[in-house]
């Protein structure tokens, strides 16, 4: 497996989302745009009205403590005190590292390029594993993510709790990035409350709000207290919080939505596959491909404005995430198929 | 002096803002309360309207490069590439300490607690000096909030440079947290571009938006590289973003509320001596207050729902933030004849 994480922190990691970028590479406007290279939900959670009201003061304790309330409720942790609010699971990738001495950690990958820069440039020394039961002696961290992107892997709860038990027996931590579980609930640990189990969990993409910046740890007692006082007050903006709060509560929407993005999953399947492009994997929120030609897909999209997720180290693979309203599938598919001529 | 801050972290410090837990010390409901014991300014920018729009996809680099550069222009700071967006300034409160080795730092105060507690639960050995000129040697990081809070005191503009310009010889640091400069941009050192200098401008006070969470640092090239890489892409909201962009261009008015403030802050000091209460120090966001009756001033004040802010280490104090529209004046006034008497 190639190593596409550079030593020493190196080069900020691609990502998608990029737009402006890809406008720049290609020479076009940066408007009008269709981005699949998020897996983002295209159908974000209507936020009915945002008042200035919401942001005219700080958060207090009393906004802390039900946002947490809710979170907990949603994602099924343990209680209010497992939970730690964040600025994205980004901010929480990104403090991790630096709550514990220097030391040898895992990533379970290939996977989202951040968790292995984040250890990296906090002085850890970081080694890619291709899974969890490979990844066994020798680290004081390992870090999973599950459902994985790009290829949509997952792993079983089981073994998942089996191994934070093995590595907390000497202060180790199991970090399980499950930005992309709430399509998946039946593979989470956030319910667990094993110590050394650091669950990490994204609010924006699943309710498709990702510039809220949002997310959420679940952690036993101690580490979450650590990781909050880390963090410091005031982590999450008023409006986050308030949106955040309506919408783990709206359970109509959550299940609806759970069908409605199977749904837009098995017809993006259904475009690709048509194009002769092979669907390795994915979750509900994208699909990652597997083909010879996937530069030149790539190219002819973009010169359409449609900007998919390329892996420098993974040439041959391409991550589309799932177009929204209908004249946006119309458009996809029409590119599809002069892409894939 | 008094050392207001335990020692290994220790307790969190206490804080303005916290509505929820004043109304549960006096047994009142949480509704109803105007809260005087933040420094924010109560005429919030007018936030025209509020689209889902600005969250549904992450910032992009063109986000980021355009936030920055408005930054920079409005903050007087020497290029964009200086200005490091953050979820709040306390982000990067939280993150300077994580950035350099374990060393001594001077706190000039009494002054805003979280920054002592930030380099202390980093691991650092914190004192607090009482002015800048008596912070000089010995120490690797030395910070100073200008104005500073709640006494208003100002630390003159070249007495900052040459002190940073000193530390910096030894890779030094000097922190200037300048939450209440926008109100006395003379004493802002941001446009210096200083090796080893780090500015802290809060967006959420003069704005009167605390709750978007919103800050920034101005640092020299090698370091604003540093801390941006540790706090990692999509740290801000792209409301946020948004917002910032649009309020820091309006000149007209930021001029205006700049007159109205100064003219608030004489409203309040009127008020405040008119009770004998006597104005020792302030900005024009917050007054500063000294009296042998500050415990029955704050709990009188307190069962009328005003919160103002008192500091356990300093009991002869109070801090006072402004009403915003007449009617919270008028009940300001009549509580506090009642409170004076």
């Amino acid at each position: 497996m190639a190593d596409d994480y550079p030593f020493d922190g190196g080069d900020p990691p691609h990502h998608g989302g990029d737009v402006a970028a890809a406008a720049r590479a290609f020479g076009l406007p940066r408007a009008g745009w269709l981005d699949l290279s998020t897996a983002v939900n295209p159908h974000a959670y209507p936020v009915a009205s945002i008042s200035r009201e919401g942001v005219l003061r700080l958060p207090d304790s009393a906004d802390d403590r039900s946002l947490r309330e809710a979170a907990a409720s949603y994602y099924r942790a343990p209680d209010w005190r497992s939970m730690v609010p964040a600025p994205g699971s980004q901010a929480l990738i990104r403090w991790l590292p630096r709550l514990r001495a220097a030391g040898r950690v895992a990533v379970v990958g290939t996977t989202f390029a951040e968790h292995a820069r984040s250890w990296r440039i906090a002085g850890h020394e970081v080694a890619l594993v291709p899974a969890l039961d490979r990844a066994t002696d020798g680290y004081d961290v390992v870090v999973l993510c599950n459902p994985n992107s790009p290829d949509g892997r997952r792993t079983a709860p089981g073994q998942i709790i089996d191994e934070a038990r093995r590595l907390a027996t000497d202060g180790g931590w199991l970090v399980v990035d499950e930005a992309f579980a709430d399509l998946a609930p039946e593979v989470s640990v956030a319910a667990a409350g094993v110590p050394g189990l650091v669950v990490l969990r994204s609010f924006g993409k699943f309710f498709g709000l990702p510039g809220l910046r949002l997310g959420f740890a679940v952690a036993g007692g101690d580490l979450a207290r650590t990781l909050a006082d880390a963090l410091g007050p005031w982590a999450v903006s008023g409006w986050a919080g308030a949106i955040a709060r309506a919408a783990f509560a709206d359970d109509a929407w959550i299940t609806r939505m759970r069908a409605t993005l199977a749904r837009d999953a098995q017809r993006m399947d259904a475009l690709l596959m048509g194009r002769a492009l092979n669907v390795v994997g994915g979750t509900a929120l994208f699909r990652l491909v597997e083909t010879a030609n996937a530069d030149s897909v790539f190219d002819s999209l973009a010169r359409a404005r449609i900007l998919v997720r390329r892996f420098p180290d993974m040439p041959g693979r391409l991550r589309f995430g799932l177009p929204g309203r209908r004249r946006d599938w119309d458009r996809f598919g029409r590119a599809l198929e002069d892409a894939a001529e």
